[in-house]
């Protein structure tokens, strides 16, 4: 999307210096910095640390690092020992399993010789992959806008909330959630978006940097204020990104979502996902009993990261000295609470009918 | 409660100095600091700017409010004037108009001359009151914990959630919610409390302090982790306070709370609420319609304060530059999510006829 009117991915590969390079996220919506990603360790890290986040980002930053250990040492056990280096990074999100997995089973029947090569084509080709996809899933979604705004006075903008960051910066462009608003706003449609600030990591801040460099209107609110807001029929649906979705429709994702589920379903606000097809886990049914949840370190929650009036990016402690906190990173909704899944293919039920029946091919593989 | 050994309130009377004492809250956790309220603008900007804060303890400190008023123009008019202004520092939270309108009440019938004794001494008398009904509220909330405790294996923590702070700062002492929650220490019931930051001012910072003080283990977790923690078995009970309760036991409290409420019966979680009298809305009964939401302002959200590596307080911006914000401060609970009522009188059901049958003179007093 653009920043500034200039377009932007939110990684690509520079062909000059042959390297990755992506938008270290760490840094915004403060800073825009763009950096190479070099080593393994590098690659590691910037997963890690969520210099790239967002599952679909994830999963194509992946890709790029098998190439990098395929060009470093294209054997077997070299590629085994990336696929385990990779996929630790980050145990929620499907997609990072799904690209390494992908990546193993292209490469694996090729000689050596030819595997650099190829593990970067797959690279570029998840990348791109990850675009289309995304475009039309702003396409499904934005039918949905559409009948929502055709339901209201002319010129009263449609109310959307979302939660977390499943913005172009969290895939390699459009985004999962906002790929629907964007080509909401594109085709003239009047929107409002209620960002959710998502604690501990305020992705939302990222959101709205998106939004506001694109023209969308929003504001920006705490976590706590879209029951509030829902009760008092301030919100017509809530599109939020997954990092993982099981076989029968239960969405891992951002904590808090659950939350915001289930106060649309205490409101009659619709409550959408929107989510490519590589985020499905088809080996998993329920997603409360056996999704992973990363727990990640204490400090994001009794810091923020901000900018001091000085100017300079710091982190403060909000908390009393030695205060023990919890930080799981993701909750899971059951299907029960989504009103339906927008894929790439189309708007379906959030359960196993509703996929199998939009992905028969990947369902039955699985099986 | 006692910081480091010693009792405090979080205000008092200094008779030598013959003025109002105040735990400044705006600096906590990180500083301790008291400061006296000497002038009316210094009690509005100590009620608006919440260096004293929670509904009992603003009802508090509008009684000594009055009592200043009354010391420097024990008119008729200067009530009426002190009365106005105190009152529009906080439209939510219904204890500040309930502690001026009984300051009136009492003061009014009665000569000039002997006015300004008599409203420093109800204020006194309202502060000493707030303590001996939150003690109250502890040990009938202590019967509720007690039974959990019951069915639970020796030396297995209770596991309770609460949600802002109310705690011994948003009163004179004890606290609301709290109150259960120490007097179960003291009793000996192993205990877990899990915090809610609760954005956007992170008054789970001042429960984590006091709970520190006292030497009750807790954690401090970001206020969309509790459904998940809810929907894995690891909340066993919530308690939190409200800012005011409608005759109907719908519950106003910090925004977010209605958010764990949804959480807490998705999972059978039992949800209460602990309320001193004086926060009964006894002419409201519809709570979501009728209570005024008080919206502060947007700083609160994008701009967090904490303390920095270098030790300074100091607040930063999360957001871009210019992110419009929004900051409704309250929510409410609609009484069907609320398993009960811990009150001084005892503990009943949210509706009418539980608030009526305990407070039968309050209630019919409202009519």
């Amino acid at each position: 999307m653009k920043i500034d009117g200039r377009h932007y991915r939110s990684l690509w590969w520079n062909d000059e210096k042959g390297v990755l390079e992506i938008i270290d996220q760490c840094w915004l919506p403060h800073d825009f910095r763009v950096v190479p990603v070099e080593t393994m360790q590098e690659f590691s890290d910037a997963i890690y640390e969520m210099r790239v986040r967002g599952a679909p980002l994830i999963g194509a930053t992946a890709a790029y690092g098998m190439a990098l250990a395929m060009a470093e040492d294209p054997s077997d056990a070299n590629m085994d020992a990336a696929w385990t280096y990779l996929e630790k990074t980050r145990p929620t999100a499907i997609n990072l399993r799904w690209a390494l997995d992908r990546a193993r089973a292209t490469l694996l029947p090729m000689p050596e010789r030819e595997r650099a090569a190829a593990a970067l084509a797959l690279a570029h080709e998840i990348a791109d992959e990850d675009v289309e996809i995304n475009r039309r899933i702003g396409e499904n979604g934005l039918a949905l806008i559409r009948e929502i705004a055709a339901g209201k006075p002319e010129g009263e903008p449609v109310r959307l909330l979302t939660h977390c960051n499943a913005g172009w910066l969290a895939t390699v462009d459009w985004g999962t959630a906002t790929s629907p608003m964007y080509q909401a706003h594109d085709a003239g449609i009047p929107l409002h978006i209620w960002v959710d600030e998502t604690r501990p990591r305020n992705q939302g801040a990222l959101t709205s940097w998106e939004l506001g460099k694109h023209g969308v209107p929003h504001t920006y609110i705490t976590d706590n204020a879209g029951g509030h807001l829902m009760q008092h029929g301030m919100v017509d649906m809530v599109i939020t990104g997954t990092d993982r979705t099981t076989r029968c429709g239960d969405v891992c994702n951002k904590i808090g979502t659950y939350l915001k589920a289930l106060a649309a379903q205490d409101n009659g606000v619709p409550f959408y996902v929107a989510l490519p097809s590589p985020t499905i886990d088809w080996t998993v049914r329920d997603g409360v009993a056996e999704i992973p949840i990363e727990e990640r370190k204490t400090e994001e929650v009794t810091h923020i990261q901000g900018r001091t009036e000085a100017g300079a990016i710091d982190a403060v402690q909000v908390t009393p000295d030695g205060t023990p906190g919890g930080n799981p990173a993701f909750d899971v909704t059951p299907n029960r609470l989504v009103t339906g899944l927008i894929t790439e293919r189309g708007v379906c039920e959030a359960s196993e009918q509703g996929l199998t029946g939009l992905f028969p091919e990947f369902a039955q593989a699985a099986e």
